[in-house]
């Protein structure tokens, strides 16, 4: 394991971002946190002699030079996140006083925390399970609203309430088994081999079965939350991408002018659609390049091509559809949904008698507004088509891939239990099968789990949570 | 005054950036903030009967939804940053919860807070006088450790102290002056009349206007510490302008090829030099510009050369010197610093013999690093010959334009004080002059202010401070 995860020393770490903003937070903790603080502390003894859950105000000082006036809350073991001694120290905003505080605290003794080294401490110490210390940076990294909600629901432990009830079920199938395992050969009768070849509580291993299967279903939809979908916007110079990206954004982000070949480089920006986090991406316009830098251009236009799940392929109704247009569209990624957009039909209508491979074809004008809600609606059903159904307010549903590539585990040698229970083969070729199954399981809750995928795990993390 | 201001009424504000960090801090303060922020909050009778400076661990619940789990600290009137009964929320990090918690705040009845109000309110309740509360924005602000270093000193009272005793040594001189102002004309007997000319304790006014010339001519430093230095790079396309930003900043910011015109616009980052900070600006090529999308590069870039303090105007070595540069140098605006580099001295050799109107010439390769060591150095003893002299750690110095005008205005009071006693003239005359003076130092401090100089001072705050 990585040096520093797994012991107790004193650690710190910003915990907001250190900006123009009014305050900072900086996140102590670990074996003799309050002592090294207290060492850096304006007035020592009232910080240590503080209680649990109370706040000094003071200053923090280096030789006696003041650093910053902060407020210090202070956690006892074990009631705090960690579960360890820890404080929370509110200095002042701003790049330059943060720093100040944690250079003093880092030469009092504090050594720098690790990605998700607290949290890590907060699975150790038994404050979390693993599918709360997951959905702790889910909650950060949520992009909407409805991302939101689904990881607050795993931090309050419904998903591992879920996993735990599956996971009872199947020891109590596994018990069964094991019961038969537990005679010798020779004390085995006629009758109780005749039974040993089916397995018992067979009707329980089958409702596992669909609660495992729909908790594997529910990660293809919630990993659109999470990860989001990309829209890209692209099309042949001037075909009015800038000023629809814009228009969809509803503000002047980008340059937009009468000339080909304005946006060099491309620009995004996330937006929300029902929910899901679009990835919304204004790329170079494609064309052959004349010269290198405008070659760069259109080489990472084509790059964020390649990562669409959505395109809107513009073409300027003005202009109409061209060769360069065909041979664009022809080199389209398979499994990308086309959405063929005609712009600035304030100006001129499109050419409706050109039929194209498009999913759906458009007209939109960024300068009038027209067919803007339309397209949202068309971008929104078209993820909903890829989603197959929104989840339901009320469902479990898995948060991350690690969960899944587990939850996928116990799903399959369940599957082979039950294969294998239909070939009539005997207990003990099905019991390791179930037991594999439930330690699966076990592994998604952290009950099971090895230091490495420990360290995998919340090496991921960002610094401070 | 503004709606809002100088009202007790609960408000709520971000006091840390939403952003991908492991917290995200809400402040509320106010009348009944606390009743009000139990009625969405898991275990409303904790929260209710909880002590001040204590901290109270929950859920922020919006009709029994579950928001998010926050830790809330407790502070009770009068002992708070603002005065008020006042709460510091710390829910998780990332866009989403933070928006979920405040927008639940204010659904119970929050008022989103104004800019600066929390500080407003520490101010109107006897928290922090008026250079106090500035320097809480100068340390928010401050962009190197120097600027920290100030604003602290400020912070923790050192200038309102210095003002305090100006202002207390020219009241002994008024009093001195009004004492014979309290006789009637006919009461001053001809003894008395020509002691009236003179100004009594005129060693001490002296005194005070050295002191407050002292004060007057720290801001001219001060200001580089918060202002910084901007630092313009530029010169004709292709010249090593975006290789030479990239290697003062050490990494990689913008395209770096052989083709003229690569930085379409200007990119800008800050560096430290000496404790100043100083803006660094790469800017687009100087060239007369072919189309339009060029000419808006160009634009951008003489505008960025009009803020400039120091340019540095960069010249290809292997190109050498020609009318085009010649032209864009004697457009330099007076009073700015200029630099002549030579670059890619790796490959040839610079022109000597030419002999231009720059305050230096250097040389410079981005691929090798010679003569980059030297270029910092300039920059600072530049920076250094306008600043006179770095300012002492001990000495004390002004924070703001606010402060220094004020100043000003004490100073010039006092002079013509000096001035009239010179002329002999009565002291009714002299008087209202050191009144004046009085005023202007008492405003400094906020002892005596108007409601419209107050708004206009917060409101250049940011929110949640």
């Amino acid at each position: 394991m990585h040096a520093g995860y797994g012991d107790d020393l004193p650690i710190t770490a910003f915990a907001t971002t250190p900006g123009n903003s009014a305050l900072t937070l900086i996140r102590c903790s670990g074996r003799g946190t309050v002592e090294l603080a207290a060492s850096c502390f304006s007035t020592a003894e009232k910080l240590l002699q503080a209680a649990g859950n109370t706040i000094v105000h003071g200053w923090i000082v280096n030789d006696n030079n003041k650093v910053d006036e902060v407020l210090v809350s202070v956690f006892r073991s074990p009631k705090s996140y960690t579960g360890e001694d820890s404080l929370d120290i509110s200095c002042h905003g701003g790049p330059a006083a943060g720093k100040a505080v944690i250079d003093t605290l880092k030469s009092a003794g504090f050594r720098e925390a690790l990605p998700g080294e607290f949290t890590f401490r907060a699975f150790m110490n038994g404050k979390l399970d693993l599918t709360q210390c997951e959905s702790v940076m889910e909650l950060v990294c949520a992009k909407t609203e409805a991302g939101r909600r689904h990881a607050v629901k795993r931090l309050s432990g419904i998903l591992s309430f879920e996993i735990e009830e599956i996971k009872k079920s199947l020891v109590q199938v596994l018990a069964g088994a094991e019961i038969y395992l537990d005679y010798s050969e020779d004390e085995i009768s006629a009758d109780t081999q005749e039974i040993a070849g089916r397995l018992p509580n067979k009707d329980i291993a089958l409702e596992v079965l669909e609660r495992l299967k729909k908790l594997y279903a529910s990660w293809q939809i919630e990993r659109l939350y999470q990860e989001g979908v990309t829209v890209v916007i692209t099309g042949r110079p001037n075909a009015g991408k800038s000023s629809l990206f814009n228009s969809l954004l509803k503000e002047d982000r980008s340059i937009v002018t009468e000339i080909p070949g304005t946006t060099r480089d491309w620009i995004e920006a996330w937006v929300s659609v029902q929910g899901i986090p679009v990835r919304l991406v204004d790329t170079a316009g494609l064309r052959a390049a004349a010269d290198s830098v405008e070659k760069i251009g259109v080489e990472r236009s084509l790059k964020q091509l390649q990562e669409a799940d959505i395109v809107l392929y513009l073409i300027d109704s003005t202009q109409g559809f061209t060769e360069e247009d065909l041979r664009f569209i022809a080199e389209q990624k398979t499994g990308q949904k086309l959405l063929l957009l005609w712009t600035k039909t304030d100006i001129a209508p499109p050419q409706t008698e050109v039929e194209f491979a498009a999913d759906k074809t458009l007209k939109v004008s960024a300068k009038t507004g027209e067919g803007l809600a339309l397209l949202y609606e068309t971008i929104a059903s078209v993820i909903g088509q890829a989603s197959e159904h929104l989840m339901s307010e009320t469902s479990v549903s898995l948060g991350t891939e690690r969960q899944k590539n587990l939850t996928g585990t116990a799903l399959s040698a369940l599957e082979e239990v039950l294969a294998a229970e239909e070939r009539e083969e005997p207990l003990d070729v099905i019991a390791p099968l179930l037991r594999e199954a439930v330690n699966a399981l076990g592994e998604i809750t952290g009950e099971v789990s090895t230091a490495d995928i420990l360290e995998e795990m919340f090496s991921s993390f960002c610094v401070g949570k």
